[in-house]
């Protein structure tokens, strides 16, 4: 049978009822490209945009093999039984809500996926990372007009993508494994820097000893380093996403850290600067991929880039010479 | 007397010559903003640029209070004792290379801006960051073409400017105080980072006991980041600028990163990442300031922003209705 056509009223309704498929759709359209769907995905957001903004919103990151699934699966399956609404969204393609279809293990996220109070959705297909985080924070509303309460936002190591998840949550945590001890563990430079939450996982069976002393490591490194967030010392943590030890502690970090920052009227007040810096830095974006588009047609940017690269001719004499 | 009009040829002989007199009226043309000073600035800065590179350039940081007065011009007059060429050029107003006439303290670098072999400039005059930056990095050129072989570039933590001098040094150095063995002492977010070597000062008299924990605070702290500078493990050292202790140390270790760099290919690299990234920086500012200033006759703009920044409309039909 023919899929109907997305309609902005039907999609409307269905979202602020909490309709999952509704919800799916939404987000389908926010995420296409089509000039069509264009027009009804901004009709949509400007809709639930005043339904939006109650949840806490937060960031997840670690290198593959940090177990972010089963962590994610773990915490969400804990705040469904304690009657939150779940939404997990991905920022890149590469990312383990796709449901380890990439790498063939079908049971992760699968438990989770049933529950009906959970909302997990693939990162979305796109050009760019700027697209691609655009298009999250679209969803982010959506999901939360849907009455989702605890928003994750998953992302992994690639490139810009822990900057650009940073940019959108309130909270960031960065899930990581013992290992040798000291070690970064391929984690990429800046991101513990980023972190309210260093969460050292699979702290289970042997490796529990191991896994308290990294802890105690980067706690030593956060107390060396600015927190991220003005008003919070990021905390470092163990659990185990396998047997669920510890992971509820992390649900309550996180409330503490809304309550805090509530108190101090600082909530709203990171609300709207992620709203203002995303607004200029996607005007930034646009103004400045126009401006190139035009360059790079001319040669003259190019024959300049190399010229200065190469210390043929000083920098502002190019710049001069492109802008006139 | 009138002071003679600024002459191309003069000036370029004179700065190939060696003559601190032609540097310094050179330097003085770059950061002028009048026309005519800008057309002889230009003419000068493309014929230095064949004699320019041959150097190394420190940039060095530290709160006020650090001793970084007292350590370059420790270490200046070493190096100038030793027969190298030493440039101090500062970025920050507020910095100490105005040889402290803000504090009052006329003792500052008094002995090394009576050695012929060095030459020391305060920070240009300059609305912003942006432009005083632009302005160093240019000096920088022209001090090479002079001769001198070792640049350092003083700046302190005020606003953006450690990211600024970061970007047009080699080796990146971050003066530190023991303090309380693990306090930050206001250094800003994300300075740490970015260092080649953190070096506490004042490890003299009383203080040496202190001022070797926080070292080793330190290495614990750089051992845990990734390091700045591909190929380089940053280094914690002591030093007392007053009595000289550790100070040849840090040039021996400034030297050795020259040569691990040079062995591995890497320098030139760094030099010409440098130029690349100047050049698209420097063109980006002026793209969007234009956009900018012509946005914010309309009113538009700032209606939007305030709009996006409540929340009261999505960020991406703000950025639409704006770019049409």
């Amino acid at each position: 049978p023919r899929r109907r056509p997305l309609d902005v009223d039907e999609l409307y309704e269905g979202i602020l009822a909490g309709n999952r498929t509704a919800l799916a759709r939404g987000i389908t359209c926010v995420e296409s490209e089509a000039p069509r769907h264009r027009v009804i995905a901004r009709e949509l957001l400007r809709r639930c945009l005043p339904h939006s903004g109650d949840s806490v919103r937060i960031g997840i990151t670690g290198v593959p093999g940090a177990g972010k699934s089963q962590f994610l699966e773990c915490i969400g399956k804990m705040l469904c039984d304690a009657d939150k609404r779940v939404a997990i969204l991905a920022v890149d393609p590469s990312s383990s809500v796709t449901g380890g279809s990439i790498l063939g293990d079908k049971t992760r996220m699968e438990n989770l996926c049933r529950d009906e109070r959970a909302f997990i959705r693939p990162s979305p297909a796109g050009k760019t990372l700027g697209g691609v985080a655009a298009k999250t924070r679209e969803s982010i509303i959506l999901c939360e007009a849907a009455g989702y309460k605890v928003i994750f936002v998953e992302t992994v190591g690639v490139g810009q993508s822990e900057v650009a998840v940073r940019s959108m949550v309130d909270f960031f945590l960065l899930l990581q494994l013992s290992g040798g001890g000291d070690e970064l563990q391929g984690i990429k430079k800046g991101v513990i820097e980023m972190a309210d939450a260093i969460v050292v996982n699979k702290s289970d069976g042997d490796n529990v000893q191991r896994t308290k002393v990294a802890r105690g490591e980067y706690a030593r490194v956060l107390h060396h380093l600015h927190p991220y967030t003005e008003g919070w010392e990021p905390q470092a943590l163990c659990c185990s996403g396998l047997h669920g030890t510890g992971v509820w502690e992390i649900w309550e970090m996180v409330l503490k850290f809304c309550d805090k920052l509530k108190a101090e009227n600082r909530f709203e007040d990171i609300r709207s600067k992620q709203n203002a810096k995303w607004f200029r830095s996607l005007l930034e974006q646009r103004v400045l991929e126009a401006f190139y588009s035009k360059q790079k047609e001319s040669g003259l940017f190019l024959q300049l880039e190399s010229d200065v690269t190469n210390g043929r001719i000083p920098v502002i004499e190019a710049v001069d010479q492109l802008l006139g």
